[in-house]
């Protein structure tokens, strides 16, 4: 098992002590669990108080012992009632923070009102958005974690044509692919910081499938199982002639990857094989303008007007009124990290950010097709993570 | 694709406008996906508004066409943007709440705050509790469909034996069995009402796997693949003479059914397997007490006396400091549903309840033995929802 080295969660929670003081809050107490991983090295039921100065102190709710295994943080306690997190953390020379930053877009409501309780006289903000920006530089260490999951997920995907039968269903070929992936140790379990939206392993989708929108906000949805959890590979049987379309993660050591590879058997009609050149072609283009200081609104840009230019735009990232409005997302613990490349918002790339590039395609009744591929952002440009080749496995 | 028809959610939602006129809650704004989808049919990107008196209204940011053919609701409109839920309710004359009910045990507190400043002089409540409360009595159709998931869970679990190899990895077991399960159709991802808690199918877990305790608030953890999901099937290889506990789920058109079996090659120790006919005397004793008036805490003191009687409360449900204090939880459409079964909670047995009983013994070092049946309370009694064979499976 993978442990997080004290260095680097050192190197963490410094920058969020550099944010914290900058922003004249005292403290900040980390509840969410790939947060909670990311600052401690542990995901075990824990709170973990970072002050604006000082060592920071991990409160254990469940299991202590775990926890002490698994974080390299130097004080940790073990925590017997929430009540008791301000006794315990005075009891360490904890000053009480006059502001306390909380992670308000994760945490539930009543757990926030319990802490206005527990902390009475306290002022409390919002640093989801603080360590979003944080998490989005990933180290070298975290780089390398991703490089290996990526790596294991290729060796998925070169078997996947040998899995694919006219006639099978979406949820049979899932199942080879995820059986596949957990053998190889894939941790299944996809963290997202959205509220509601999880997918399971991601989107395997078929001809019309990949044409169903969903409440997931990218381009592709899927009818999937039930309208208890509407999304990915459904009873659909996969026919020749059109677009699979295969959107899983890559997931070992906690840390996402996110790819996409269209299938076919036999070729795909003329037109849904142009819009997936298209798609090579928007992604080398943007791909190469993916440097340190490029907005990523501009390259959202490029590709609405690559798109439009060869008359695609009504068919790009989905079509109305289901179109996602975004060119790629930050990846790493959670699937849905920053920076998002979406038309106005501005978000300059810097060494370190790790992007989902996806440009694609969706036709009504006929399906998605398109590319995915994860890109770190170096000095000297974008550095590609994901490694599975890109062209379209035709299955004869 | 099975939608859930609409004298279902009519009768869900009379129940809870009886609960809100009883409070004197003027209506509910229900937005987490399990309780969307319970109440409308429908787990899109929707707000649904249940006012004390009249009808609901689904407000849908995304898929507002899924929503449509997914929810038998009359009122169903396009949300444009949150801001405007308040004003697209006052133009179908939903008159402004005084009181208005939240999910606050689930509902981010950014969203909540958010809620605040778009309904301005509203007075907020937690309508959390009265929801699990209605959702905690399972109907005809509902109960119907558990028998499905249970039935169909069953069908795996007896092929489980033939999957088990000495020196085989947790892990690739666990495999084998996900995809077999979701060839046939098990929807995977599991929802729970805790917050960070989320298991990955379930535990499986050999030998001293099932002792290692985790954040996850049950007899069991495992170490998992990685500190970042600490719980579940790891690369720990299975041996002779340890049990093989796996504890899944069946998930089915949204609804939960828990169940745990114990596998070994070769006869286990002797201390063990005691404590695993143990565990099913217990069962057979609570069972025999599951009528509709019973105290949930009485059932569990009573398999607590039958644990301690026989030696063995030190591993009951865990051992120390893990020990879980409960016997049985709800299940449903989550896995951690009302009622629990817990010393001092006063969980009165109603006709309607499912509920998964649990006794377990953990052994430090050694593993987990014990069995997890789900069961229907009825008038009569106890009607056993999961068929699979109690049995200790020993494969030679």
């Amino acid at each position: 098992m993978l442990y997080t080295p004290q260095k680097e969660l050192f190197n963490r929670i410094t920058k969020l002590q550099t944010l914290l003081r900058e922003k004249d809050i005292d403290g900040a107490l980390i509840v969410k669990s790939a947060n909670l991983f990311y600052f401690s090295g542990t995901a075990q039921n824990a709170y973990l108080f970072v002050p604006a100065e000082g060592a920071p102190v991990l409160l254990v709710k469940k299991s202590f012992s775990r926890a002490k295994k698994e974080s390299a943080l130097e004080n940790i306690m073990q925590l017997v009632s929430l009540k008791k997190i301000p006794a315990q953390l005075a009891e360490l020379g904890c000053k009480s923070p006059a502001t306390l930053g909380l992670e308000m877009d994760s945490l539930p409501a009543s757990t926030y009102l319990f802490f206005q309780q527990i902390f009475p006289g306290v002022r409390f903000t919002n640093v989801s958005g603080l360590i979003r920006e944080i998490r989005q530089i990933k180290s070298e260490y975290e780089i390398n974690l991703l490089r290996t999951s990526a790596s294991n997920m290729d060796k998925i995907y070169r078997q996947i044509p040998g899995l694919i039968k006219e006639g099978m269903a979406e949820i049979e070929l899932a199942a080879q692919i995820e059986g596949m992936a957990r053998t190889a140790g894939h941790m299944g379990y996809i963290s997202m910081h959205a509220f509601n939206q999880s997918p399971y392993f991601g989107h395997l989708l078929s001809g019309e499938s990949g044409a169903v929108p969903s409440a997931f906000d990218g381009p592709t949805g899927g009818p999937g199982l039930t309208p208890a959890h509407p999304q990915g590979a459904g009873w659909k049987k996969i026919k020749a002639g059109e677009p699979i379309s295969i959107d899983y993660v890559g997931l070992w050591d906690g840390y996402i990857t996110d790819q996409t590879r269209i299938f076919s058997i036999g070729p795909l009609p003329e037109k849904l094989q142009k819009a997936f050149d298209l798609a090579l072609e928007i992604q080398a283009a943007v791909v190469e303008q993916m440097k340190p200081g490029a907005n990523g609104s501009d390259l959202h840009e490029l590709s609405l007007a690559m798109a439009a230019k060869a008359g695609f735009a009504e068919n790009y990232m989905g079509y109305a009124p289901d179109q996602a409005r975004f060119l790629g997302h930050g990846v790493g613990l959670e699937l849905d990290e920053l920076p998002v490349l979406a038309k106005g918002l501005d978000a300059r790339l810097q060494p370190g950010m790790v992007i989902a590039i996806e440009p694609k395609f969706v036709f009504p009744g006929k399906g998605v097709v398109g590319i995915e591929n994860t890109f770190a952002i170096t000095e000297q440009g974008a550095e590609r993570i994901t490694v599975t080749p890109d062209e379209l496995v035709r299955i004869d």
